[in-house]
């Protein structure tokens, strides 16, 4: 779904023999997705392990990045074959970003992932709370949907910081459908304020 | 999550040898999860794809279910390793249940399932809209958070039925973090309502 949310629904990269050319986003931004080499924007990627595997090895060998700062890899919830793989091919990362969302279900998948991490020797850079409170636009009370203070506590149970929470809200889903990035400049100042804080 | 979603945290089945017997939560419920086998709560299951493909065929051939009406299995979101082990294991199953939030992200994706339903041959029971809609407790408005529509859109697509929505709803993730089934005789009739509906 990155093409979608990134607005790049539709975007193709050769995928055959030397080098793939990743594809702009902003000019400070570069984006390699296997939505990129589908055929058609429905079709699935029928997988086992050892073939998702081989493309997220690609994804960096074979992929023309150029000089980075940071490489991004957005993982599938979860402590099996990507999630392994990655770690394997980058022993020396900076480390990992948690996402939780507050409620107790997902902060004990949370706390599996911080121990997947651990186990294999990187750091955790931070938490990020995901699905935090919902401001109703028709009256302006928040409700906590999902419970409160599920990655504050995950952030100090493993001694990290707690990069930020990420509100409910309406713009951040209709944003992500119509590809207008949360970064970008046409995204509502109140959105981007939170991610800015996350980056920052 | 399902032992913490059941109220059945810190149960324990035997894995070794001969046959495992299932943990009862109704008297016409029972369950078998990979949580019943981890040692700590927190223990993170690090495996690639043909470990978890064993586990699941254990599940289904070492676990002694007794005569069933219905064996339903949960699988996480993708089109992987579980998702084909459960589709070649279970070649003649009653069909698959796609279950999608109305945003058009998350129907992008199950329109990726949905097309790997069809290359394993299987029907598709219908359709689930989860986080639909949410009513503010303060003021009654609804907002339709993560949009509205996308459930009964892709039903129509696939010609199959829409089964139901299941409202954004605090109630819902407090009784799943305080183990309390949806569908047990102390959840709210509201609740209740909703997944009797989809059952039924």
């Amino acid at each position: 779904t990155i093409p979608i949310m990134m607005g790049l629904s539709g975007q193709r990269v050769q995928g055959m023999g030397g080098s793939i050319s990743p594809v702009p986003v902003f000019e400070n931004l570069l984006v390699m997705s296997i939505g990129f080499l589908t055929q058609g924007k429905d079709d699935p990627v029928i997988w086992r392990g050892p073939l998702r595997s081989g493309v997220i090895r690609q994804f960096v060998s074979d992929v023309d990045w150029g000089p980075l700062d940071y490489l991004v890899a957005d993982l599938p919830p979860g402590t099996g074959d990507e999630a392994l793989t990655v770690a394997q091919m980058f022993p020396k990362a900076e480390g990992a970003i948690i996402v939780t969302t507050p409620q107790e279900v997902s902060t004990a998948d949370c706390r599996k992932a911080a121990n997947f991490v651990k186990a294999v020797d990187l750091p955790i850079v931070g938490i990020i709370e995901n699905m935090s409170g919902f401001i109703c636009p028709h009256c302006g009370e928040k409700t906590n949907i999902f419970g409160a203070g599920g990655g504050q506590a995950m952030a100090e149970q493993l001694g990290v910081p707690l990069l930020g929470h990420v509100p409910i809200a309406a713009d951040v889903t209709r944003l992500g459908d119509e590809g207008r990035p949360l970064l970008g400049p046409d995204a509502p100042l109140e959105v981007k304020q939170v991610y800015e804080g996350i980056v920052e």
